[in-house]
């Protein structure tokens, strides 16, 4: 999984049956730049991802890409390849 | 999921069996580069997806990667890696 | 999927035996030059892919990655991650 | 799978219930700088990873990512892309 | 699938039990220089590989990794995502 903060959403009208309902936030990896400071990681790296969490705008988030992130929609034929599931309380750096 | 922009598409007469009558689009992947204000990831970054959301040369799109692309497709062998999952109406950026 | 080139291909006498028989091509993915010039993405991005389709050197392909590629083997256990499921006749930019 | 070394940990409240309980390491990938020497690769690399074998802070682990590293936990729907398989006592180069 | 070179292996005392008794030998993928000679790439991209076809040190190897390289090993929850699947005695660039 993925460390990311939560840094926008996506709103899409005509899309897959799958998907109507789901929130679907866009998310910015991020990186650690120093002991215990993290930045966002430039570039080309947001990623659309499904919550089921509760996640809000600007918190840092646990994000599991790939098929298996599907699972975290009951349906069996999610197209879904990203998704939020946990919100991080505290990242510990030994 | 990642946001992208069709630029085209691709012909193939003779395919796989299971894409016969798929609409085969081509997608460039965008990147935010201000606040508000998106463009194409120049590069080697141009995918082909299936599409049966019925998207348009020029729309910003929702990508799905990998295996579970393949469940757009009602066939259970379906050897497809991205497929559109919606038309993007709206990027917000908070 | 990626757009590739066939360039060759691999001879291995000794290999999992869902294999066997099949053929073991080398395509180089292609990147898009200017409005209709295409070239071989150089470097370290070579991947073998099994053949289905009967494609043939110097043609131009579209190769599926990850694990639906095994799809297109009939065995359910196919270790396969790369497979060509189409010749393209032609790749189209608006 | 790659070679990473587990340097800190992830604290998560509020996540997706297959994942409670379960331990979730930070673990960096690992390169080989010369013959028997290894550094931590910088940058981007970090990767949040399901802990089911005791690795401690500072230990060399077998990392398995994508879907696969799912089947280290028993629940069939597990969100998980990243599990720590093994603890390497040595590495061998010859 | 990749080409590789076997370069070393990792030992593992406490791992995964469906990893007891594999063969875990470190593979680094290796890219075309000019017509017909190869070169390791250099830096990080060395890969960990269960093995079951009997692959040497040094000999060049057929490398499938994702979820598909778990096939290799009839226990249906093995935890690998990359697997020697074969030996390859010649590599044709036409």
């Amino acid at each position: 999984m993925i460390i990311a903060k939560v840094i926008g959403n996506v709103v899409s009208t005509k899309k897959n049956e799958v998907l109507i309902g789901e929130k679907l936030l866009i998310v910015n990896p991020i990186k650690r730049k120093e002991e215990n400071s993290w930045s966002l990681i430039e570039g080309e790296n947001l990623i659309v991802a499904v919550d089921r969490v509760g996640a809000g705008i600007g918190e840092t988030v646990l994000v599991v890409t790939g098929s298996t992130a599907s699972k975290v929609i009951e349906h069996k034929n999610a197209p879904v390849d990203a998704a939020i599931i946990g919100i991080i309380d505290e990242i510990e750096i030994h």
